[in-house]
């Protein structure tokens, strides 16, 4: 891991950009902090620099009550590689979903079973690094969409302890199965009227789920309509559990 | 109204019972209060004695952070005398539930709709009264179930500013159209493996209010289940709309 630049935002938070090998990522730790802070791993549908000024007020938000926060890019987003056989499955998704047709199980397999398989190693790895620097402890949280890459994380890695999962259907059937393995506390966010995302798709994830505390909370209007008292409540999820 | 005992609680809360006609009720309201407080409703399945125990702990919660409470008995319930339809509706769902067999619509029409119509008057009345105590304001929150009361309440009483509603599948039909009519701001606690209450209604029900600002926290585990978190996160749903 190696650091690029670096800047204070207002409030005194201080935001480094870093290099993963060849991967880009970003990772935000509280101005005053006298202990450790716990880290939360901010997930997001790819395309970091689209959606910095989303992660970085999801980052002030959460380093506000002690946290620290790190994402990187996912493959074949941003600056990173494209994948051929990725571009032609989102090619699809996006003609199905245009044309208001369902979504073939064959497509979101193509799309997101490879997604998955190179994000989690590469999330974990961003873990690895990040923990042993100065002020970040664990355990930690993982925050945020691509839900299947959460479940993944979620399922395989011991060092994050809760989760807040944003609710989507374009999960992979064979990553049911592994949500029966999440037995850590998860938060999972369902906006009902998402026009990205079949309702009962997710409802029928967040039954999967096998762990004893999950709560979702559904609320109203599209996909990126999250009412912003969401980011008090996911604050106060992982004060329940990462404190 | 009549007040017929006071008693103050550890921490102070002032508790008042009172009798309003014939019907009993409580009232809680904070110790400390420069203002008057914002009152909040707190619905229940009937028999006040009985549930006694956990109204006073989510009246004391509430008073911590400003709000008075109050509650009167329903009809047929506890001390209040029964009626022969009710009764035997009751029976009736209480041997369908324990059969394991699906209610019919026609035993909740016929123990619900007579408790609908008896009981919002009463809850209006009692309205009428408590809002001219000193020391205490509307707009007035609803919290609690019957659910089907608090569809009623929150379609018809102006005074009611927002409600926070347990899920329940016991709900008439004829409530569904009345649930489009609620516009108040809503949070529906749903218990995911709620033994008395079909899910999928509750997930309809949900669906069916106006509401444009409903959130729904699912929580896993049986009807009385709800987690203690929830308790927080209904004083915060008031604070965003009873101040």
């Amino acid at each position: 891991m190696r650091f690029t630049s670096e800047r204070r935002l207002d409030g005194g938070v201080l935001e480094r950009r870093f290099t993963l090998g060849e991967i880009p990522g970003v990772l935000w730790t509280p101005g005053s902090a006298s202990a450790p802070a716990p880290l939360i791993l901010m997930g997001h549908p790819g395309g970091l620099e689209k959606m910095y000024p989303r992660l970085a007020a999801r980052a002030r938000h959460s380093a506000a009550v002690g946290y620290a926060a790190a994402t990187i890019e996912l493959p074949g987003c941003g600056e990173r590689p494209r994948s051929a056989v990725a571009e032609e499955a989102r090619a699809d998704l996006r003609r199905a979903v245009g044309a208001g047709e369902p979504v073939d199980d064959e497509i979101v397999d193509r799309l997101v079973l490879p997604l998955v398989e190179q994000a989690v190693p590469e999330w974990r790895a961003a873990l690895d690094a990040l923990l042993v620097l100065p002020g970040i402890r664990g355990p930690v949280g993982y925050a945020g969409g691509v839900i299947a890459i959460g479940v993944r994380l979620a399922a395989v890695e011991p060092r994050i302890a809760a989760a807040l999962l944003f609710a989507g259907s374009f999960v992979p059937r064979a990553l049911f199965e592994e949500a029966r393995q999440v037995t850590i506390p998860l938060q999972v966010l369902l906006q009902w009227d998402d026009e990205w995302n079949d309702r009962q798709t997710a409802l029928d994830l967040f039954d999967a789920f096998g762990a004893e505390e999950k709560t979702l909370h559904a609320n109203m209007g599209g996909h990126t309509g999250v009412p912003q008292f969401e980011g008090d409540e996911g604050n106060r999820f992982f004060a329940r559990h990462l404190r």
